[in-house]
């Protein structure tokens, strides 16, 4: 869900895509690891985070903003390996609607994910010469995840977490927090998500996986072995997903059937360019084209593909009403959380339809909630872009919960 | 646009993915060729073709059937390489909405297709050996594909068309020939489609092309060479189609979240089993993914990869009134042609709102225009499949056309 302007893709051989660079995150290490929920315990768990802000004195401003698919840690400061600001540096920082001047901001890169927690990249313990997991990375949940943070958090010595905050995956989070520790968070923002992936949403991401294994360089997961990652596949899976980030209204907007007259037309990614591309009718191609030839192309050197592999099927499996008997406000009965659910008019991955029922749910539940869909034509990406009613809303949102927990303003200030 | 019901996937490996089958196509060859939209001249083209039902004295009875991009000229029989029953065998036929009693049904191979009209799998002429055109075959637009179908339609015998009817590119086709020869089409019926492509269906388009680049048997075209078609990226662009063809009620409906639970998980398309699939969490895969891997993998046994690179670049390219400075109704200013267009309130691919605009241009124009929206939750598919409400549309406004034309019922009887 990169912001990225269109800029002419790099013509680039596979043969140059590396693996991730080797960057030290801050992290901790759980040597006892984590119960999941298939029943396995993977042992150790490191779980790599990223603070902002100052924690009172009480303990009690703490917020953790939980990061989508292809999010990370970084949420308000450079990202290390690509040199981007952080995916939410509009929302998180002094003065913004997540106040850092207020609030204490955590991030945890998900389980199973490529930026310092432990996921399928990870040294296999049982293997000899540090051999990642790969494919026998253990199948995880949204669960898991969550719990997985849980961990960190209580190793901050948060008891109690003021918010939970998070959009897409984010969001899905931040269900997962408030049904399996409604204790532990006071007030929660579910943004553009859903309590369950629709069959739509899990063949994208089937087709996504298919990409991936169409690779040859995949491997079978084991890519580390011949040296170069399935950038292709990977590419083509974060083509089409983002795709669904977006709204045909956005993509009119931005790029309508603008062509850019090139004299070679770039190449497809990870291929030598042919002499003639089949793509270059009378020496043309869209601009949204090119867009998405970037967005791939970027995408694969900051991600890992077994951990789109796990992380993908971790939202498949999300369905938090079949874990309560196909009863979703069971899942919440009783919690003392305040909701915010948030939805996007535009958004059609996860549309208004979705937040409609978990505010729904959380009616019967007898939950304190509100819930608001924003009007825009930016679709499901809304929740990273400039959209001044989002902000308004959860600045609104947090005041008055900050107000009801006896939070003073500019408490760590 | 397959209608196959899920089934269980084949495990096959690419190797035993041999190219298209040799069949033998009616068809007519055109020595002189076309002069083509890209300025070069195409020759010889040959055009295969299907007809059902007779022609009648005055030759005044002829219907145009338009196929989509992964359609053929087997509307109404048995497709020879698959075995299954034509793709428009519930609407073309004896006593049938497009009644074969009374009309005479035409449907052409597009040029640039792979089943037996010439294309990117036909021999170059300047070439040794009978080596085909692969990605030398030149860019061809709509309007190309309807001048080659239109040297068929005369070599019938037939001076003006009782109707042209397609849904999807089909329908593509219909406006392109009431646009390019208006006195020769009494009637056009454009179902679900566009009078442009749209930013989104150009994103959707290109994935499915990259997806057939990542493909390393696809070998820059040349995969004639390496005896292996792409079949990994091309099952991959069609499994991503596949889902742009339904709707999100329509894969609840059908899928929803029911999973399968397997002794073994069936194979990725082309790749050998791994030991242990990373989809298989708890042992299970998603009814919707068994049926796209189905729709996959039984594809690219029929349809060819340059093929789907040619002609859905001519989609692309199609903008009708971008040929006329921008103005779509002075793409049918007089026109003598009928129009009924038709949508599909849960198309999201070519939404009613194109078709609207289809409607207004005709409007402005001062056409014989009628427009329909049918209400269906089936998606852009429902051209294709059980819907009374478009049968009951199209066998209405063909009698009306039939009386105006002063076709007597059952004149080919």
């Amino acid at each position: 869900m990169d912001q990225t302007p269109p800029a002419p893709p790099p013509a680039e051989s596979p043969a140059s895509i590396s693996p991730l660079p080797a960057v030290e995150h801050q992290h901790v290490r759980f040597a006892e690891g984590l119960e999941l929920d298939c029943g396995r315990r993977l042992a150790p768990v490191e779980m790599a985070y990223q603070t902002y802000g100052r924690l009172d004195d009480r303990r009690a401003n703490a917020i953790l903003v939980c990061h989508a698919l292809t999010g990370d840690q970084y949420v308000a400061e450079q990202q290390p390996i690509t040199g981007k600001p952080g995916w939410w540096a509009r929302m998180v920082g002094p003065g913004l609607p997540i106040d850092t001047d207020r609030f204490f901001v955590v991030c945890v890169n998900v389980l199973g994910g490529c930026m310092g927690s432990t996921g399928p990249r990870s040294p296999r313990p049982d293997a000899a010469g540090g051999e990642p997991w790969g494919t026998d990375f253990p199948p995880i949940t949204l669960q898991d995840i969550a719990r997985a943070q849980e961990k960190v958090i209580t190793h901050l010595g948060i008891d109690r977490l003021f918010a939970v905050i998070g959009g897409s995956m984010g969001g899905m989070q931040v269900l997962a927090w408030a049904a399996l520790f409604p204790r532990r968070v006071f007030a929660a923002v579910p943004i553009a998500t859903a309590s369950f992936h629709s069959a739509q949403n899990i063949a994208f991401n089937e087709v996504s996986r298919q990409a991936i294994f169409a690779d040859p360089d995949w491997n079978n997961g084991r890519y580390w072995t011949n040296g170069r990652v399935p950038a292709r596949g990977l590419a083509v899976a974060r083509m089409m997903a983002h795709i669904t980030y977006l709204s045909e209204e956005a993509l009119t907007r931005k790029f309508g059937r603008r062509t850019r007259r090139e004299a070679t037309v770039p190449a497809p990614i990870g291929s030598a360019a042919p002499a003639q591309s089949p793509l270059g009718l009378f020496g043309e191609m869209f601009e949204v084209e090119s867009y998405l030839r970037h967005q791939g192309s970027s995408f694969v050197r900051r991600f890992d593909a077994n951990s789109y592999l796990t992380v993908t099927r971790a939202m498949d499996y999300f369905d938090l009403a079949a874990d309560h008997d196909g009863d979703l406000a069971a899942a919440f009965r009783g919690t003392p959380t305040r909701f915010c659910v948030i939805s996007f008019s535009s958004d059609w991955l996860f549309p208004t339809s979705q937040s409609r029922l978990i505010a729904r749910a959380l009616n019967q539940a007898a939950a304190n909630v509100s819930f608001v869909e924003i009007e825009t034509d930016k679709g499901h990406d809304a929740f990273l872009l400039d959209e001044p009613a989002l902000d308004r809303t959860l600045r609104g949102f947090l005041q008055g919960c900050a107000e009801h927990a006896g939070l003073a303003p500019g408490v760590a200030a």
